[in-house]
């Protein structure tokens, strides 16, 4: 069957750090649920870069990351869930819908996809989110 | 309204060449309903880049571009269908779903996000695929 041809190739591409990508990406899900930013921050590379959205300027270190999610937290409470995922190597980009409620009990829900690259070590070297105005409902 | 300051927000980073990356995206996908892939090929730099799957060595240029799909055609005719396009700046980030035909009548099919980032002058610098065994069915 060709499809069977097909995931085997695949599979014969599977390499190690792909498991470490799903962990990544599973954390950085989580850390939306429980609020825990610092868990979130230290996901990245000391030298990370966090791209939201993409085109815009990156926030690089774990400072500048942190400062942007504390920015947002004291505006909203963001849900995170996560649709589709597709991991390549040290790679992965996925499809998650964030749903903010504002302190006024406003919501808004933004459909993104993130692509993730992880550093040798295992930790996020580079996060992009791609949205626009079509995503937002 | 939460979603109205958001939206606005998105509004104002849209740049003139988001138009263009639209188009380039709905002409790579139609490229494939035509099997055209000459024009497909013509939509790249001539030193863009095609990474299939994200991870392997990026095919630069006309040359080894069309080589790979020439080679992809004689065994199989693609149909390709986007699901949902995300548009910020020069990039996009997309998700389509391949269904593959081979000779033989056998099909599969594979669920993929793509990124692209068009050059300055409006053609693509870089088309990366992201997908992985559990997206082939």
């Amino acid at each position: 069957m060709l499809r069977d041809l097909l995931r085997a190739a695949a599979e014969a591409r599977t390499v190690a750090i792909e498991g470490r990508v799903r962990e990544v990406v599973a954390a950085y899900l989580e850390s939306y649920q429980s609020n825990d930013i610092d868990g979130r921050v230290a996901l990245f590379a000391a030298d990370g870069t966090f791209e939201d959205p993409v085109g815009s300027e990156p926030m690089r270190g774990h400072e500048a990351i942190r400062a942007f999610w504390e920015a947002g937290a004291a505006a909203f409470r963001i849900e995170m869930a996560l649709d589709r995922l597709y991991v390549s190597g040290r790679e992965a980009a996925f499809n998650a819908t964030a749903t903010l409620h504002d302190k006024a009990g406003d919501k808004a829900r933004i459909r993104i996809i993130e692509t993730m690259c992880l550093n040798d070590d295992g930790w996020i070297a580079s996060l992009r989110a791609y949205f626009d105005v079509g995503s937002i409902d």
